[in-house]
């Protein structure tokens, strides 16, 4: 059987993690697994330290550049693991994302893949070599060196899956995925399965345990994806195609932003371009927001809410002095001492109760909400962040989580 | 003007000394040059920092991932200089030994350049870019990531600057070659020239400011390589085909080897196999010897002595022990308190007087010489370690170094 094993930074960051990796694949490929090929981060906090330096000589270092630096990053973890296979008497080979032929295309830091070309990597599995493959980078036409993004990594582990036809599993500092993330809820439930959109839902509302762009491939290519604790076989969540056992629940799981400020404008007299220009100038000062929510009144003022992380209270800073320099008529005000709940299950296409219970839960608690948004397969809403804790054990126990 | 400039690991060993040399390359290329390749070895230590890692993973790791292992220290310092010199406004692109196409044969971890295929790199001058290429790596027929060997950026640079037909300038942190090493001669002479050939004598002898592999290739094709201070463009030496003006002198430096053990087997039965299977075991050590001498006498009985530094006397004592297990009766004895002094010159092929000359003055100053060996443009002797200051000084007054 063939398989794609992923490990992240954290799982590598020393010469005894990795040589207690090499142990555990050593061990995999005698007992499970005839084909593997392993996909690396680089070791701990080596991208920050090379970005680092980067910054000292730039604050504005050029990307290719950049892209070409960061890269060596995954080589150096690659060529260590292989060398503690071989060690072990393994035959193993480690291939930079241009060896492995990972095709990219777009801007540097922030590449996509476009193809693989896996025939070099299906040799090497013939000839009985594992495979160890640089994570987070490929290769573009031009034949330069690109990345894709932090958490690129989980891409490249599962499009090699998909363009090896195989499962992909992602191997991290987690059991697995949990319905309501266990520092905040302690009865949380490890799930033994999750739809590939529910998992999207859970990553873009802050669960953090997987790149969003990975389950979406996964998705496109129908790879099962495990995910479960390094060095062990115990635990673990599979996101994979829904199926009748995973409709039959009408919340998979709950996920929590603690942090967050609402910004809200009020006083705006409606039209769309200028809603459009407001949320241009969010775009360009390069602020990520959330929540976006808005309300037109009878006499065509209109306000808008959205949110964003306390961290990047800088860049809202900037978007806001640019708003007010342009309509000087309109009110700003800001809550900072929110956090968002959301829950989240693909059940909620088909039943529309779930609204209705989950405010009932938080009322019940003494907990009030504020913005509330939605989507096809989760519900959010901002809560006083003293009371998120609250608002958790609330839902989880109503839904059963 | 088109020119090969090659950095050291010292001269890049820090943030500031990169964006030094940046400024440095800049102002050249305003001033001087208008097509530049930069070479560039791993920042300071970082290669024996990689070296060490694999070394606590296995005591004798996978070549070909070492290999790749420590091809990301010059990619680190490559891609850092051009973000410096994109930062100054120059246009610049740095290229891994792949990507600059230097392909390579042989053995990981000692290859040998074949070609360089320098169309990508010609493009990018034709473009205005400084090209900056990693310098001791490159990539074999089977794509694999190859290095050279310590000292190998010296080779890279030189390679570069005979495909690109081009000056190649060495850029360390000494003034330049000269004819008695400084810290041993006070009164040493900076050379203005030398040829490859008296170069190659001094790298051999212990002068270790230039790789001798790179010499070699430099009077393969003909290459002026200047070797100069980093930062500087006074003083430095070329290294050039003899001319007229070079022959005059008959000696033109002096090589000094402090710490060696003379090895003097005698009571051997004289025969070629014998003789052929001794040196055998010392290269199967990996032992490296420098100079051997070898008498017959009367009774076809021989003494062979051969010298090799302290610093290998582990490797030593494992040759010695397999020389006795196979022959039992011969005799083996040990002079540990040698060094050797060389004088160096083209001019002594037409010129026998030479030996008397430094023998004389040897001996006028007191100072006794053992084992004798010569090149068409050497004579190497052994003298005890304490008195190696009064042979150089007396014989770099005889020669006027």
């Amino acid at each position: 059987m063939r398989v794609v094993l992923k490990y992240g930074g954290s799982s590598v960051a020393t010469i005894e993690k990795i040589k207690a990796i090499s142990g555990y694949i050593s061990k995999l490929k005698k007992e499970k697994y005839d084909e593997i090929v392993v996909v690396a981060s680089a070791m701990g906090k080596t991208t920050d330290a090379l970005i680092k330096m980067a910054n000292e000589i730039s604050s504005n270092p050029d990307q290719r550049e950049l892209d070409s630096l960061l890269s060596t990053g995954e080589q150096q973890t690659v060529t260590l693991l292989s060398i503690a296979l071989n060690a072990e008497g393994e035959k193993a080979v480690s291939l930079t994302g241009s060896q492995a032929n990972v095709k990219t295309m777009g801007i540097h830091t922030k590449s996509k893949i476009k193809s693989i070309d896996v025939e070099r990597i299906e040799n090497h599995l013939k000839d009985g070599r594992i495979v160890i493959v640089t994570g987070f980078q490929g290769v573009n036409d031009d034949g330069d060196i690109t990345t894709l993004g932090r958490g690129g990594s989980d891409t490249s582990a599962v499009a090699l899956a998909a363009a090896l036809g195989c499962e992909c599993r992602i191997y991290t500092d987690v059991e697995g995925i949990y319905s309501v993330d266990p520092r905040r809820y302690r009865d949380a439930k490890l799930l033994d399965k999750i739809s590939y959109e529910e998992m999207m839902e859970m990553a873009h509302l802050g669960a953090g345990v997987m790149e969003t762009r990975a389950v979406e491939l996964g998705k496109k290519f129908n790879i099962p994806i495990f995910v479960g604790r390094s060095l062990s076989e115990a635990g673990g969540t599979y996101i994979m195609e829904k199926d009748s056992a995973l409709e039959e629940k009408l919340v998979t799981g709950l996920s929590i932003a603690n942090e967050i400020i609402v910004t809200t404008i009020s006083n705006i007299d409606y039209s769309a371009e200028k809603i459009a220009e407001i949320f241009s100038t969010i775009n360009n000062c390069g602020l990520s927001i959330n929540m976006i929510t808005q309300n037109i009144s009878r006499d065509r003022k209109t306000d808008i809410s959205f949110s964003c992380t306390l961290g990047e209270k800088y860049l809202l800073d900037q978007v806001v002095e640019q708003i007010r320099n342009r309509y000087p008529e309109i009110e700003i005000e800001y809550q900072d001492n929110l956090g968002m709940i959301s829950v989240v299950g693909i059940g909620m296409i088909n039943n529309s109760g779930i609204a209705g219970r989950f405010f009932s839960a938080l009322s019940s608690a003494g907990v009030e909400f504020y913005q509330v948004t939605t989507s096809e397969i989760s519900i959010s809403c901002s809560v006083d962040r003293n009371l998120i804790n609250r608002a958790v054990e609330s839902a989880a126990v109503e839904f059963g989580l």
